[in-house]
C-alpha cells in the first residue's frame, strides 16, 4: 500500500485524496497513440479537471506534449490561459465549450481563447468583435447531431457555410459535434450521429473535425476525425459500459477513522435510525461525509476497504461523518487514525458511482475541498 | 425580482449564487430568541457554512452577537480561528466536532480551539497535552445517545465522571449529544434520546448541556438544554418534515441561458437520449451541470423558473450543461443571457433536494465553485 506523508496539514484533514499525475499522462499518451497517426488527443480539463485540479493536471499534460485543451466556461478558460501563459513553451490552444456569454467576448479575444460557437447568435457576436478589432478571430464551429443541447442545426450550418464574410471573420479551426450514447457501442445513435457529422463536415471542406470524447474513441477509427476530446478516460474512468477498463487508475481516497465503537444487537446507526445491528458488532466512523462529495445515496449501499477487507457502509451518510461496519476484522486493523479506502485499487470511482445510483464522472466532480490532496508525479514516484 | 450586478466576472460565470447574509442573521436571531432566555443559539458553520461560505457567514453572525461556533474538522477550526482572531471583539468559542485527530492536538491548543472529545482515546490524548502544557485545556464531552457515530457510551461517561484528575485537565465547558430523528417530531427516538441525555448530564452536575440542532429546537423546550446548535435552519432549510418552514429563505441560484433552440417531435435530448420530444417545441440550455452540484439525479425530474413560469428539466443533467423545456412561453422570455432560477422564491433547496431523491442539506453543501457569488447584507439591501 502507498505510504502517505502524514505531516502538517495532512494531520488535520478528514481524508487524503491522492491524484496520480503520471497515470493521467500515461492515459493521455495511450489515447493519443490509439487514435493516431490520423488523429490527435486533446486534454479535457473542464470542471477543474473533473475535480482533480486543472492547474496541476493541465501543467502535467502540457509537459507531456498536449497542445490543445478544452474547458467549459469563460472563467475556466481565463484561469487556464493565465496558467499556461507563464510557460516558455506555450503552444497550446484553449477551447471554451460554452462559447462566449454575451458581454464576455472581449475577455476571450484578449486572452487568446478560442470559443466554440454554438449558435447563430454567438457567431454574430463573435463576428462583430472581429470587425471591431479588424482581425479574424479563431473559433470552433459546433454542429448538433443529436444532443439537442448546444450547437447549430444542419440548416444553420449550411447557411453559415455559404457566408464567406462571416467565415473569414470567425476563422474556424475545427468543426465539432458531440455523441449522446457513445458509452453504449451498440446504440443506434452512434452511427446516426456519425453520418450527420460527416454531412456537416462536407459543408466545410478542409476544416479539421472533432467528434469523439472518451467513449467515442472506443467506437473505432470512423469516429476519430482529426481531434479526439478525452476527459473521463484521462482520469481513469471506464470508457464503455460492461467492458474491461483499459485506463490506469488515477485517484485514491483514504478516510480517517475518528472513532471505533462497539454496538449491541438492536442499536441503530445514524440519522433516521435506518441501520439496526442484528448482533453485537463493531463500527468505525470516518471523518468524511456528503459535504465532501460522498453522496447520501450511498447510505447503506456503499463500502470501503481496510487492507484487503471490504467493510460495508452502514446507516445514512452524514454531512461530515460516515460509519462502516468493521465487525470481525482482525485485531488492530481498525483503530482511530487508520484509514478506510473509499476509492482505490479494489474499488474505483465507477464502482462507487454505481453503488450510489450515478456514474464515476459525478463521483469525481463532487470530490470535496476539505481533503488533503497529494499529487504523485515523476519526482515523487 | 432581484437585479444582479452583471459586470466583470459575473459575465463569465454560468450561474449566479446569491447568499442573503441578512436572512442568515435574522434566522439566527429568531432561533436564539425562540430558545431563550433559558438557552442560547450557537452558529454551526461546518462544511464551509453548508456550502455558503464560512468566512462571510461567521463574520456576519459574529457581528450580530453570536458567541459560539461549531465546525466539523481541525482544518475548519483553524481557518475560522484565523478569521475571528483578526477581530477586535473576538469573544467567540470555536468548537470542533470531530475532536483532535491524532497528532493535531497541539494545533488545537495553539489556536485556542475547543475540541469535542468523543472517545476515551481522544480524552486520553487531550489530557496528555494538558499535562505537557501544565494547564487545563477546555473541551466538550460528547455522550452518544443513539447515533452510534461519535461519543462516549454511558458507562464510559460514568467512569470519566469519577476521574477528577482527567476532568480537571480536560476542563469541560459543555456536555453534548446529538439527535438521530429530530426532523420527525413523532419518532420515539426523540424522547428516548432526551432521557439518555438527561441521565448523562446527571453525571456532570453543573455542566451546561447541548442536545438540539435545527430540528431539535422545534421539538420543544425540553430539548433545548443550555446551547442549541442550529445549522440547516440558519441557512433557510425546513427544520421539520411536513410542516411549514418558519425560516427566511437564504439562497437564490440563477443559471445563464447559453442557447435557445427548437426541437422537432421525435428528437431526443442529452446523454442516453432519455428524453424524446413528443411534439415540436423549444429548449433552453443553461451553463450549469453536475460539476456545479446540480445532481444528475435531477435528470427528467427537476425544474426551474423563468419569471413565474415553471419549466421542466429535460434529459440528463450533463457535467456543465442542463436543458429546460421552454415550449409555449411568451415571446422574449427565454433568450440567451436570460436566467433560469433553480433555487429561489418559488422553489427552495428543500424542494430541489426532494426532486433529486435527497435533502436540502446536500443541495447546499454541493453548491459549486464556478458560481459567481453575490452576498447581500445591510449595506447592499
Amino acid at each position: 500500500m502507498t505510504q502517505f506523508p502524514e505531516a502538517g496539514d495532512a494531520l488535520r484533514a478528514g481524508a487524503i485524496l491522492t491524484v496520480d499525475l503520471d497515470a493521467i499522462v500515461a492515459n493521455w499518451r495511450y489515447l493519443d497513440k490509439r487514435v493516431g497517426p490520423g488523429a490527435r488527443a486533446a486534454g479535457v480539463v473542464k470542471g477543474d479537471a473533473y475535480g482533480l485540479g486543472a492547474a496541476r493536471v493541465a501543467a502535467a499534460l502540457a509537459d507531456a506534449g498536449c497542445r490543445r485543451f478544452f474547458v467549459a466556461t469563460p472563467d475556466e478558460g481565463l484561469a487556464l490561459g493565465a496558467l499556461l501563459s507563464g510557460r516558455s513553451d506555450r503552444v497550446a490552444d484553449i477551447i471554451v465549450l460554452s462559447g462566449p456569454f454575451d458581454g464576455s467576448e472581449a475577455d476571450f479575444a484578449g486572452a487568446g481563447l478560442i470559443p466554440v460557437l454554438n449558435s447563430l447568435e454567438q457567431i454574430s457576436r463573435w463576428r462583430s468583435l472581429a470587425g471591431r478589432l479588424d482581425r479574424p478571430l479563431p473559433s470552433v464551429i459546433h454542429v448538433d447531431t443529436g444532443m439537442s443541447r448546444l450547437g447549430l442545426r444542419y440548416a444553420e450550418a449550411e447557411s453559415l457555410s455559404e457566408d464567406a464574410d462571416t467565415l473569414a471573420a470567425c476563422a474556424p479551426v475545427l468543426v465539432m459535434s458531440h455523441l449522446a450514447c457513445a458509452d453504449d457501442p451498440d446504440h443506434p445513435m452512434n452511427r446516426r450521429q456519425l453520418a450527420a457529422f460527416q454531412a456537416a463536415r462536407r459543408l466545410f471542406p478542409g476544416l479539421p473535425g472533432s467528434l469523439a470524447a472518451s467513449s467515442g474513441i472506443f467506437l473505432g477509427p470512423d469516429w476519430h476525425a482529426d481531434w479526439c476530446r478525452p476527459g473521463a478516460a484521462l482520469y481513469g474512468l471506464r470508457p464503455q459500459q460492461g467492458k474491461a477498463n483499459p485506463m490506469r487508475p488515477v485517484i485514491r481516497l483514504d478516510a480517517r477513522i475518528v472513532q471505533v465503537r462497539d454496538i449491541d444487537a438492536g442499536e441503530t446507526v445514524g440519522y433516521g435510525a435506518t441501520h439496526r445491528a442484528s448482533r453485537r458488532g463493531r463500527l468505525a466512523t470516518v471523518a468524511v461525509g456528503y459535504a465532501d462529495g460522498l453522496f447520501r445515496s450511498l447510505g447503506n449501499r456503499g463500502w470501503g476497504h481496510l487492507g484487503e477487507h471490504r467493510v460495508p457502509l452502514v446507516g445514512r451518510v452524514s454531512m461530515d461523518l460516515t460509519v462502516f461496519d468493521v465487525t470481525g476484522l482482525p485485531d488492530g486493523l481498525a483503530r482511530p487514525g487508520d484509514m478506510i479506502t473509499l476509492v482505490g485499487p479494489d474499488s474505483g470511482a465507477d464502482d462507487l458511482g454505481e453503488a450510489g445510483g450515478t456514474i464515476g464522472y459525478e463521483i469525481l466532480t463532487a470530490l470535496g475541498r476539505r481533503y488533503h490532496r497529494v499529487y504523485l508525479d515523476g519526482a515523487s514516484s
